[in-house]
């Protein structure tokens, strides 16, 4: 039985998320299905991650098990000739049998975009939450710091989680202000978070984006953020960030 | 009566372009309707450029009259609270009676996006053609230097097109390679024309990407360039490079 790495791309606009769903357009279903009429027999993928409704990805991580010798290259290819626009297989390689998605996942890193501006533009709609009043990035840095580090990050998980164990590690946690470079005559300028970690709860980083949020428009002050962190209470922390403004960017393996 | 100049911003993707077509949805059929609701009367705007099907625009220059008095920065706001978030008013000014969008418009700058690679990512699909061979960018610039210039362009002028005068003037043409900033995690490059110049017949810049792209894949050489342009056929010039990778960046005025 061969073990197969499987890395993907996906504009998770017009999907319900990752997971399956009745009667509903996942990336599950869609890779499922191209797999499926690709190795004619009925296969289930294991997953590094499961993206929610409107989230995006830029290397997402699963594996699966196949008994045919379609060589790896001719997998991806294979896939891209199945599977809808917005998914794409960058990557198929053999694994030993032992590799798990999941598991062996040593950390992953997520990136969110804002759109701090009077108008939107149109071209950034899918991928940017749109925030109009100025925000003040040294200050949400400075949040940032508090979050960075060890610590039960219950506050900033989501009701609805069957997690249990609530203890993160925030490897780096860093908001930059760059200039996004699709046409050289466009001149728009998004707010980016980017943020290390050893594994992430429910909406966790939408919860902290959301809060870091609230300290950049004033709402929330240093002393909160603490406070939010060790009330271990998600009824302490700001609003969750709408998802279309988040991307899972890379997941390291051991 | 007031002339208002209005800048507008739109992803082109679900439009079927810019003219009014019976029962379509069009740019123009967007921007009419929204400011017949602002103004509570039939407004027909004079728009600087009709894009085709699917081309975007960052700064596409249109203007209209009026009798209201309601300031020019309150115009953009309220369209943009009419218009779908596809299309958005970046400015709105008041200008002199005589100041018109298509005949004082002094100089035009679109930009096309080739996504040069195996596999397409999937947030470039409606913004960039997709040409997997290696294009041989060297190659490609020489043959720009052959465009540029002032020209009879025939042979780059759709079918269709009504104009007369088929000469033209290519301020610049230039061919870059560059990385794609939308994510810092996400390491696309795509290759990007931009042409300046003093009016484009129909088609006319699509024609061009697509010889050139041609000339890429070394179906064509500079002598062929050389000859498409003197022919004044448009029989002679490559194939039309597909609408989703082109994009009105900006409209120079006297």
């Amino acid at each position: 039985m061969r073990n197969i790495k499987l890395t993907l791309q996906y504009d998770g606009t017009n999907f319900y998320g990752f997971e399956l769903q009745p009667n509903k357009r996942t990336i599950r279903r869609e890779i499922e299905k191209a797999l499926n009429k690709i190795f004619k027999t009925r296969i289930k993928i294991i997953s590094s991650s499961r993206t929610d409704s409107g989230v995006h990805a830029l290397a997402l991580v699963c594996n699966f098990k196949t008994k045919s010798d379609l060589p790896a290259s001719k997998i991806s290819k294979a896939l891209n000739g199945c599977l809808p626009k917005e998914i794409r297989a960058v990557k198929a390689e053999d694994k030993d049998k032992v590799f798990h998605a999941r598991y062996d996942a040593k950390s992953k890193v997520y990136e969110y975009l804002i759109y701090n501006g009077k108008t939107l533009p149109p071209f950034i709609r899918n991928i940017t939450w749109h925030v109009k009043p100025k925000l003040d990035l040294p200050s949400m840095r400075k949040a940032a710091r508090i979050l960075k580090g060890k610590h039960d990050f219950s506050s900033f998980c989501a009701a609805r989680s069957d997690d249990k164990d609530f203890v993160r590690i925030i490897h780096s946690l860093g908001i930059r202000h760059s200039a996004l470079g699709i046409w050289r005559g466009a001149k728009v300028r998004v707010i980016s978070i980017t943020v290390r970690g050893n594994g992430f709860l429910y909406k966790m980083v939408r919860n902290m984006v959301g809060t870091l949020v609230e300290v950049g428009l004033g709402r929330f002050d240093l002393a909160d953020v603490k406070r939010i962190l060790k009330g271990r209470n998600r009824k302490l922390a700001g609003r969750c960030a709408p998802a279309q403004g988040l991307c899972l960017v890379r997941i390291n393996y051991r």
